[in-house]
């Protein structure tokens, strides 16, 4: 049997995680860290700093770094990520199996909360799924974590919705496709490619912007979407060539999220 | 000037604060504690469980409760709510001024995190508003903390969103007065005075619930809302008439959250 702990770690700030998430790393027999290609070895290094500091020397946990198999370009977006699923779930696999043949206490440090726009529990989901009919006896426990979302409201010191309304979190593509959806009085939007919010008539509109959020290289915008849009664009532009490569999310609201300003 | 720390604290499990969150209630010479009514009253107690745990004997920080004004039933809900949240301040800057004169560092121990659905930011701002004109030199900082959506989801080991798909978070009132928001693959409902979903249309849907989440006395529900809507109503009548009151949030989807159970 394995038992295997997703643990929510925050977005960049090590001292976002918490204190089951603490308890749930100490108490692993084993870590497994995935590689994600060079561009980002920044968020690897989170992981790695983590399990440094949290992890006393007199602990039996062993850290293995893996590498994960790439997603094919194809334009068939949710086919190349069903497949790439099925790859990453085999190397899950492989890895608890070989170095934890008699089962034993597995975690992995999830990005964030698991629950937002990530895919571990997709995959775990496919570890016990009649298809890979792996025959893994697998227990899933998951330890909430800080999303980007909550870094981002935080740091510009705001709320995530208008005062007793809805808010919907999208992606950049779905803004692009579809516009600003109907119910919601504010908008929340992640990963997007690049300034998906230049598709909204801007009038009206007021957006709160970070990228980086929770590191030292941390940058916030924030005003009239008319006015700081394009300056969000640029300074992106500006921020990825210079580290390589960007993580954004921004929020968007028609009426003030707050009765005055906070500063 | 008076430093204010929101520290967002989880929903009942204590073990749910990030380092960051014990780190910002240990520097505070002063935590305010509102009280509630007495319905409510085990929210206070996880509050005060938490400085008694976290706080060392040899913390300088005060601890000190504190009377909440009420909130007129009045028809006009948005106006109620803005007259509240006025008295609220009132009741902050006394407190404030009364008990640190010369300014310092206050901590509030907010439920779940301070962006959703919670009004101290609003409150705070309004310490600072030219309304209020209290005077207050006032910085403040905002400590994430993990959501009733976020225990919500990792006790059911779900994700919040569709794969790759729109998400959105709404009230009870919301969903009973406009149906299903048209742009989401998933919608997560709060503040629910009870059973807002039985003004769906039942069929395709699936139902994720919890009741007390983080708390010894949780509860959760899940499958096709034609299903277990009806006991979910049953169930929620029950726990609130034996504990006194009840908090609930539940998601719904249409399509799968996952490729196969988790179990
Ligand atoms: C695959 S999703 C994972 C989200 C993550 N599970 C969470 O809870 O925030 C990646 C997207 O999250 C957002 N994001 C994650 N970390 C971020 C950070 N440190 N700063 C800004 N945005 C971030 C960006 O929108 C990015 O495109
Ligand atoms: C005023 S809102 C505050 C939400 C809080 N800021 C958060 O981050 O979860 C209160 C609503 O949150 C949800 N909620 C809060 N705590 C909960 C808990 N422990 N279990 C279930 N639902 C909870 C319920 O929908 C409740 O009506």
């Amino acid at each position: 049997m394995i038992h295997l702990s997703l643990i929510g770690i925050g977005t960049g700030n090590p001292d976002h995680i918490t204190l089951a998430g603490v308890r749930a790393l100490r108490e692993a027999e084993l870590i497994l860290l995935p590689r994600k290609g060079e561009a980002r070895s920044d968020l690897v290094d989170l992981r790695r700093l983590l399990c440094r500091q949290l992890l006393d020397e007199t602990a039996l946990t062993r850290v293995v770094e893996f590498d994960l198999p790439r997603r094919d370009g194809r334009d068939d977006y949710l086919g190349a990520v069903d497949d790439w699923h099925a790859a990453i779930a085999e190397t899950w696999h492989e890895q608890m199996t070989q170095r934890l043949p008699e089962g034993g206490r597995v975690a992995m440090l999830i990005w964030g909360d698991p629950s937002l726009y990530d895919s571990s529990l997709r995959i775990a989901a496919r570890l016990k799924g009649p298809e890979q009919d792996s025959g893994m006896a697998l227990e899933v426990e998951v330890v909430p974590g800080i999303t980007s979302l909550q870094v981002l409201t935080a740091e510009h010191r705001i709320p995530l919705n208008v005062l007793a309304e809805p808010v919907q979190i999208t992606t950049g593509r779905r803004l692009r496709e579809r516009g600003w959806p109907g119910d919601a009085a504010s908008v929340a939007v992640m990963l997007d490619a690049g300034g998906a919010f230049q598709t909204l008539a801007p009038e009206g509109l007021h957006i709160w912007w970070g990228a980086y959020l929770g590191m030292d290289k941390q940058c916030l915008i924030d005003g009239p979407l008319a006015e700081v849009g394009p300056a969000i664009v640029e300074r992106r532009a500006a921020l990825r060539e210079r580290h390589g490569w960007i993580m954004d999310v921004y929020l968007l609201a028609r009426t003030p999220l707050l009765p005055g300003p906070i500063e």
